[in-house]
């Protein structure tokens, strides 16, 4: 269910980018229990001109390591979980790749539960 | 007003990949009854490295074929009508290219109605 | 706190995309009130295969200088502070680069405030 849309700068490694994602799909698992195969990211790669951030905004020193992650994902999780869930995604991602945590931005999107469907046009959610 | 993101693995001919935004486009007409001239749709071609994706979550298999369309348009339709809109770009989407139902993945992300401005810096559907 | 995701035709210049940037940066302070540092923005650049747009949906005339901003920010803005900001980003748009009015699609997603965080692994926005 959770749609992930990961945009970081471009000129890391196949390896590191890989990393990131799977670090962010670990703490997803852990944090709000989704079921492991519950895995759809799309990774995206920009130059300096196109991934514009701040570097300082509410005293938080960003750098060109900054990597934007934004999750689409059923509404419901209670606030305590959607915190346990951006602390957990820092943590894996400086034990993955040494991600300095102020290089990590999260935008969780709600959407309601019917408004998915994983294939064959159904709506697998929308019963449950 | 739908805003539609396409996203799918690089190496299919922009005349598979027309087709396939037609085929979108074509649905949404017939399912939500939107007007035929309101179409806007980004498409994004990521390599497997870039489009990670589960191939049997839900029990769905799901290959290299795999089209993720995350639309984002106006709260209100039923879910009946949702659910016919998943079921239309599933089969659309398999008369126009042949793509398996299981390598459809649709994320519908609604909004207010005020929330579109289609030009001119004015919110159209505003006032409706 | 916005994301803010602009997608255009590729082919424009650096400058001229930082300018289009900027533009729509500073219609988000002047409207909204956000921060000056509250800048986050992914740009994106497209072929004319991979950008479809109608030409003249709502009777408004739209050519390849089409600009898609998608903003992702917190609900709770009234419809006439809404509607500023859509006016503010055309008007600057069009003292920036001279974009047509027309060429200006706007599409705004509101979340609740404590769907971010903005590093560190906090949600920064939740108990203001």
């Amino acid at each position: 269910m959770p749609l992930v849309r990961i945009a970081l700068r471009q000129g890391k490694s196949s390896e590191y980018r890989r990393a990131v994602a799977d670090a962010v799909h670990e703490a997803l698992v852990e944090a709000i229990r989704i079921p492991p195969a519950d895995r759809f990211q799309i990774i995206t790669e920009h130059d300096s001109e196109s991934l514009i951030y701040d570097p300082s905004y509410l005293g938080i020193t960003r750098t060109d390591d900054l990597v934007i992650i934004q999750i689409t994902m059923n509404v419901g999780r209670t606030l305590d979980l959607r915190k346990q869930l951006f602390a957990r995604i820092a943590e894996r991602l400086a034990q993955a790749v040494s991600l300095r945590k102020e290089d990590v931005l999260i935008s969780l999107v709600e959407v309601a539960k019917e408004n998915w469907s994983f294939g064959n046009g159904e709506a697998q959610y929308a019963d449950k």
